[in-house]
């Protein structure tokens, strides 16, 4: 039997328990606050943007919303991280990607002060990641590391293979395993055995963005799986990366598409703004 | 039959061609220029400051020697640190390791500016690396890279096996070989099956710190094995992470303890140099 691990219940959970965290920093006169950069129109980054600041408000975080027009310059948003790097009022500081072509978002990400890089993407925060004294987690891989510490999975002297090398999720996921104490092999699209790699895995984790490409052939009868993927089939349904009908019942845990991984992510963001007011009582 | 990689007489090539590039920065007016700082009498440390004071001058570049006493305070490196950060006629800035207890290394590692950080072991940097955007390269791997690329070994979907998850060798070699395309696992001291995943691999690098541990039961016929380790046996002989004898006519190819990754080591660490060097001409 394949334990479905629950995203929605588990990020509602741990909203909870942030809730309580921000009502303790309001009570030592500090309201945590996170600046949230939207540059342009793109649908699907107003989508996400929303998301983020509705969650910040049901937590009692200080969501500033603030909306760009696509002509904005990239000097014109290095001045306003600029500000908000100052702003000691501020803990959290986000620019929603992708940019408008004419900016350099590299030279953005690497504006934002490390202390208050909520999305963990700063260099420094990646070395300090991948050197294993961590100060900011990127939220994808951190989410998941969430549902391993809920469901009791102790990845120690586990194998655990990670699908994909993105910075967003496939790097810095590695990372976290490997600080866990996982035996962790990173593959990718220049893999030449992948299905052999994957059915040796006791936690296989797909972040490879081809829809439901995992099926049961690539994993080993009671392995814990992840899926990070989001995609539209040719029906318009929303898919992971994993064949989630061919793979259920031969994983031992296996997270759904959607109320799997993703709402982990935003909840994710949430912590890390409140782990960065409470650093700021110190 | 096994091809023996000869780490001094590759060391010897790049060396040779870095006093071609030092001679022509001079003629541009630039003198590469190397700080090297030791603090105390650690006489493991003094052979290692003089072995790369020498290589320096060997090529070409200025090396200044620093010398401190065992009691020199943290605040006093770190205001040399910070002169020689803005001093421009210097390239490159080495604090040799480790330092006198009363010190924190990682403050001091972290003092030196990413852009003169030859060794490659500050945050930013290992974060740049991760991101595959390196700017600068810790020594050891990268001279593990340059083995390959002196013997043809394209390690392209190969399946690559790091022993040990060290910041100054095992993680950045995992990194460095994932930008170049192989499949990479990280194993260590929790790892429960590394008999069986060490004979998998097409490249196996040990960096695991216990003297001839790898035997040829460890490795794949015709595999690749990089011996990191340096150690003494019983008998007071200097002697790798790998069993030579026993590795030797199994390996495809096989790096020898000493005149392996050694000289290869302190051969990248003047090319950082002089790297940082050329750099200053743009």
């Amino acid at each position: 039997m394949t334990v479905i691990m629950n995203g929605n219940e588990l990020s509602k959970k741990i909203k909870e328990n942030l809730r309580l965290r921000a009502t303790k920093l309001k009570e030592q006169n500090i309201e945590p606050s996170l600046v949230v950069v939207l540059v342009g129109e793109d649908p699907a980054s107003q989508v996400y943007v929303r998301n983020k600041t509705r969650a910040a408000e049901q937590i009692g975080i200080n969501a500033i919303d603030i909306r760009l027009p696509e002509t904005t310059t990239e000097a014109e948003i290095l001045d306003l991280i600029a500000k908000y790097n100052a702003d000691e009022t501020v803990h959290g500081i986000l620019v929603q990607l992708p940019l408008p072509k004419h900016i350099n978002e590299d030279r953005i990400t690497q504006a934002i002060s490390p202390l208050k890089d909520v999305d963990g993407f700063h260099p420094v925060n990646m070395g300090h990641l991948f050197m294993n004294e961590p100060l900011a987690l990127p939220c994808t891989p951190h989410g998941i590391m969430e549902f391993f510490k809920e469901y009791n999975i102790d990845v120690t002297g586990k194998n655990a293979v990670v699908i994909g090398r993105s910075n967003i999720v496939g790097r810095p996921m590695a990372a976290l395993l490997l600080n866990a104490n996982a035996t962790v092999t990173v593959t990718h699209s220049r893999t030449q055995n992948l299905k052999e790699i994957a059915r040796e895995a006791d936690i296989l984790v797909v972040a490879i963005g081809r829809g439901e490409f995992v099926d049961a052939d690539y994993v080993k009868e009671g392995a814990v799986v992840i899926d990070v993927g989001m995609n539209r089939n040719a029906a318009g349904k929303l898919v992971g990366d994993v064949d989630f009908a061919s793979v259920n019942g031969k994983a031992g845990y296996l997270t759904p598409v959607p109320r799997g991984v993703g709402p982990m992510t935003i909840a994710m963001l949430m912590q890390q703004t409140i782990e960065f007011a409470e650093r700021s009582l110190n």
